[in-house]
């Protein structure tokens, strides 16, 4: 993978979206069909020996990389959404975060416990939401999940809320 | 193509999100993987010889189908966002619906001259969403503009408000 590219292609949009933050815009990324494809087959490389059923992709930017990666290794597509979202009947998981609450929800049918489960959003800043979006996952009982970002802020230390059974992976760490 | 499989594959929800609306649940579809396959090799083969560079999705349902549809292409992917979401500096256009406007955005260095677009989202109801988003994407000047949605529910008469030339075709008619 040409790593120092992928980086390259990855916006930085100051004080977005409030001030102070660096914001990283991977749809610089994405509109590149250069990039989008050495993304989309490291991320193949990555996870095509593990027997992954299922890729869950956290609303809305883990709905880009997710849905290609499912349909690279054969796997079904699952959202994970906020709440309102989803139309049939939901197994949710809420989670602090520095102001109040938030909640994902899954459909109740989504997962089987036959599947192994690839969890993925494209940014780990503090993490909170992979987080519950591992709970929620676990209540399933699925055989096995991994947990994948594309972009890890180093910075931030939100590795330290994983546990190793956790399985986290990125693919770029800033 | 086996549509039949693919039409049982969609849920039908009703009264969501309001009362008297069916709703086509389409996360039963992607979270089969024989489906989601079918799906894509579908669109694969609608959209391969058009010389398509870049692939703009509709959020949040066009988040899934699309980034597939571009990394199959070799092209590249565009989020078509709500105000707000996108960082850098945006185009945008509004629209009227039932009761009141809504207001769609891309970023400004989204598309260039050179590209051929495909315009995606996953249901075609009235069409007022992409009509706006056929009318962003014009002011970008691309060489070519195709409409492509999963679903067109027949009953509400959407594909009335496009023209010939907005080339829009649909997987499946319910």
């Amino acid at each position: 993978m040409n790593k120092e590219k992928l980086i390259k292609s990855i916006r930085n949009v100051p004080d977005f979206p409030i001030p102070g933050i660096q914001f990283k815009d991977e749809t610089t990324l994405f509109k590149d069909a250069d990039c989008l494809k050495e993304l989309s087959d490291e991320l193949y490389e990555m996870y095509k020996d593990k027997g992954i059923t299922k890729v869950a992709g956290i609303e809305s930017r883990g709905f880009i990389m997710g849905p290609i990666l499912a349909a690279r290794l054969g796997a079904g597509f699952i959202p994970i959404r906020k709440p309102g979202k989803l139309p049939a009947a939901t197994l949710e998981e809420s989670y602090n975060k520095e102001y109040g609450t938030d909640t994902i929800q899954m459909h109740k049918d989504a997962i089987t416990e036959d599947d192994v489960v690839l969890l993925h959003d494209d940014l780990l800043a503090t993490g909170g939401t992979m987080k519950a979006a591992i709970k929620l996952t676990k209540r399933f009982n699925p055989k096995e999940i991994y947990v994948n970002f594309i972009i890890e802020l180093l910075d931030l230390k939100g590795r330290a809320i994983f546990d190793e059974e956790d399985n986290v992976e990125v693919v770029l760490a800033l």
